[in-house]
């Protein structure tokens, strides 16, 4: 991060301390988060944050509590960076978590109301939650040529047997540097199953690759983490997911970035980031059989009726695709190419997409 | 493993094949898995599977399908363990279903058809799915003076950085092998943000240990790992949950084996694993607020009070645990032990647990 989140967090106190010095109502500038503030920028093809803003005031009692709780998890997080110790968001509520003295009121009843104060200050502060050394959930692994630095350890993802690198939680540089790279590409694979698969094979080693799986939706961690390997490693970025409405979805989230974390775009999402497969185009194109696909249910079809009008869906190549799969009635998952042989995904599909390289937009 | 699990399949095939020669009904005969032939066994305290046994016969029109699908799950497990590849349970199924020539009849529907079909070959054969070269679903990590050997490579616990070793789905020995250990016990962790912060502690370096969570409840791979860890080092097994019946549960599963794998607790199990916390007795032993404890609901209450009936939790340490529990009312996270500051679970609750070798059996 190029800020320095502590002093960040130090001058939104001494604002703060100004305030009540000249007898001003204490007040503080949030960036507004909700889908009204929120749009595709076309230039850095981002989703991304607006410049509407809200005050958050001490002497509004709609205000109050959540004025409190702001300088409170301020308050924390300036400490726990001052003591070099980083914390789960939940421990964090836990550790604010306090009945008022002399009142029946806790500072905070639940962790839903912790959580989005922390989004608040990340919006506001334009610092990563990791950052204000907080963890994030982490899931996720790698392999490939890459040599890692990490708590002053050294990680060689190429030595790292059948269960790869655990991405961490936080993936900031100042936690994790990257040594030396020897791969030409990331192949991102939406299914741990399927990394596991191409990491036996060792697929990483035979096409020069790094092997990325976020086990699903990826994780902060995971998209940081492939945006450093893009911006940082100059390294082109291919996505494998089902071919279905839920793993389009996570490749426009890897991609674009997501509506929640508007405001992260810039450091989560990845815009050069290609498709590689599946699509239900592959079916008649690789021969697969028909019985292995499965009937879209009517939530993917709404769902990917909806997915035609996205903007960052209206490249010719996906709404071909994306009607497609209308017109033939069914997805598939990665998982359908093991009926033409167990390593039939990592011996010809793979390579044969990247060879050509056919990818989507 | 000791057998050899493609003898065992071969075996298998050959068995169906004589009964053919000879004419008579082909017959497989399976151990029957339900709930009627699990018990705890006092000796070995384990829940294990009793020896009534089930035919399944081809010749019998309610059988016939399962008896074809049995036969092909084996006969694949046998090709790929030949071919030396593993696969998901998921690829397994795709790589199997097809439509059977000359009808409309698929070999299988959906992947619970083929799931329980494994566990019928484990249990029959009485051997981990892992060794049929099947990949069980992982999570988990590791950190601590331990030296594992991984498909070729050297893994060392101690300098995996910030994230620790993923634990792989598979830790046979044929896999995974213990090169070098220094630790003198496992701390079994249910939750990654608490092994996160004990990581970040380094906590492992101070008390000589391996920390390990299993990210809530332990899939099979973290069970075998601390299985191993325990029968094959020697190492003492101390489990950390949250005070809770799903807690409590988990450090059950760890300790006797579950009901559903019970063909596998001699595998699974660690009958000698203690239990160093949370409890609800720690609040008023360590002064914790009430405020951060949660008032039982009405499962957590039913749960407990079902508890209080199971033979392993009949020690007189448990029965006024969990009675402690549905008088106070309350249940308690891990991280509710935040509120005495972060460092609070590393610096004294295990410590001062660890030094007074205060567990519940």
């Amino acid at each position: 991060m190029e800020e320095k989140p502590r002093e960040k967090l130090k001058q939104l106190g001494l604002q703060v301390l100004k305030q009540l010095e000249e007898r001003k109502n204490p007040d503080l500038v949030l960036p507004i988060r909700t889908l009204s503030n929120i749009y595709f920028d076309e230039k850095s093809r981002l989703i991304r944050l607006g410049d509407k803003i809200a005050h958050r005031t001490y002497l509004n009692v709609a205000h109050t509590r959540k004025f409190m709780q702001t300088l409170m998890v301020a308050a924390e997080c300036k400490k726990i960076i001052e003591q070099g110790v980083t914390t789960s968001i939940r421990d964090l509520y836990y550790a604010l978590k306090r009945t008022i003295p002399g009142t029946q009121e806790n500072t905070f009843e639940e962790q839903n109301e912790s959580d989005p104060i922390i989004e608040d200050l990340e919006a506001a502060l334009n610092v990563l939650r990791e950052s204000l050394h907080l963890q994030a959930d982490r899931k996720g692994y790698v392999a490939g040529p890459l040599v890692v630095k990490d708590a002053g350890d050294i990680i060689d993802c190429s030595k790292m047997g059948s269960a790869g690198w655990a991405i961490p939680s936080n993936v900031e540089p100042e936690v994790i540097q990257f040594i030396e790279n020897k791969a030409e590409f990331v192949l991102v694979i939406e299914k741990d199953a399927v990394w596991q698969r191409l990491n036996e094979d060792k697929f990483w080693k035979k096409h020069n690759c790094i092997i990325l799986t976020g086990k699903g939706q990826p994780a902060r961690g995971a998209r940081r983490l492939i945006n450093r390997l893009h911006n940082e490693l100059k390294l082109p970025i291919y996505v494998l997911t089902d071919a279905d409405p839920w793993g389009y979805y996570i490749y426009s989230v890897i991609k674009q970035g997501s509506i929640n974390l508007s405001f992260l775009s810039d450091r989560l999402g990845t815009p050069d980031a290609r498709f590689i497969g599946l699509t239900t185009q592959d079916v008649e194109e690789f021969g697969i059989a028909k019985n292995v696909t499965i009937k879209l249910d009517q939530g993917d079809i709404k769902r990917a009726q909806e997915m035609l009008n996205y903007v960052w869906f209206k490249p010719k190549e996906w709404q071909e695709e994306l009607k497609h799969m209308l017109k033939v009635g069914y997805k598939l998952e990665l998982e359908a190419l093991s009926s033409k042989g167990i390593k039939f995904i990592s011996e010809k599909y793979l390579p044969q997409k990247i060879k050509e390289q056919r990818f989507l937009p």
